[in-house]
């Protein structure tokens, strides 16, 4: 009895420091302006705004999704920046050591959780990374789409301010087109060409 | 056919003009201060923390609870607030005209959206703000926690700055306990008691 409530109590704590330990995600600056250009959005910002995006959008997903998976997984998709950082999109040397920096903060981050919790949010991450199901698909579009959107609303400032080209673009979005062909064909047509047409992303 | 497509186009685009018109909640700041305190955080941010949260602690509402229904309920609460503003805990003026400015800014939020899907996300707020079902009042729950747990881990920096009493504490949690007995008691064994005890919440 004495053991089972001082059990219980252990498990509490464990959530507890992993609810207070994600508040680093709101430090972590990501290369994307806000809409109104007044500063650089945060990863807690970029996620809970596609987790809202989700909400509204999962009628435009490819295959029918679980729309509550696709908002859990966009929710906890890049805590492992909290130990590993944020690595922008066209960061080629960052690129090249980020996947064995996330696996190192998920072997840390997940592990602060009760055993059960740590594996069934890791699963719904690796899932994530893994982009094979129709909701990590989804999600990895809507991943592309939102910061594609803010670029676009900004008159393509973080592209301009990184020299980003059209092609850099495309290769980047290869398999944007596989969570959801509707959202893509408006990104192509209302994000990137427009921005092509005005120098805002440089031809090759 | 025509129509149909003209019709489409325009259900996409109202979706998308509502997805880049809620970035300004990352605009909204409150005066809770993340747990490294170097700013407070922003509507988004604390949207975003709450609904992992309840991911993490669910298993402590009082009646089982559709956490995916938690999630998205706390993924919009506050969105009403892009045209009413934040209303700080402990404004007695502010408060007065909350519910006013709240409704208008509900009318003219959700109406963007497309009518079916406007309809389900004002039903979901206005759920939150009827704090009836287990799921309203474990969301409302987690709402009071996490500014909380936040305000301990800062050593109760914002009561500090506004000279907040245990009374005003405890009289905005009355009801705190019925989403979640074993969460209110945490904060009142962790977070309540013990910044009470060092002057950090002012006795009456």
């Amino acid at each position: 009895m004495a053991n089972d409530i001082a059990e219980k109590e252990e498990r509490l704590k464990r959530q507890l420091d992993f609810c207070l330990e994600i508040d680093k995600e709101k430090t972590i600056v990501r290369e994307t302006y806000l809409a109104d250009e007044s500063r650089k959005e945060t990863d807690a910002e970029h996620a809970w705004h596609m987790a809202v995006m989700a909400m509204v959008l999962s009628e435009y997903a490819n295959k029918k999704v679980d729309t509550g998976r696709v908002i859990q997984m966009l929710l906890i998709h890049d805590l492992v920046e909290i130990y590993a950082g944020d690595t922008f999109a066209y960061d080629a040397a960052g690129a090249a050591t980020q996947k064995t920096r996330e696996t190192s903060g998920a072997d840390r981050l997940f592990s602060k959780l009760p055993e059960d919790q740590g594996k069934t949010m890791r699963a719904l991450w690796e899932e994530f990374e893994a982009w094979e199901t129709p909701e990590a698909k989804f999600a990895r579009s809507l991943d592309r789409f939102q910061p594609m959107m803010l670029n676009a609303a900004t008159d393509g400032r973080a592209w301009n301010e990184h020299g980003v080209k059209v092609s850099q673009v495309m290769k980047r979005n290869a398999r944007t087109h596989e969570g959801s062909e509707a959202l893509w064909a408006w990104q192509l047509e209302h994000f990137i060409k427009p921005n092509a047409a005005k120098g805002r992303l440089k031809e090759d």
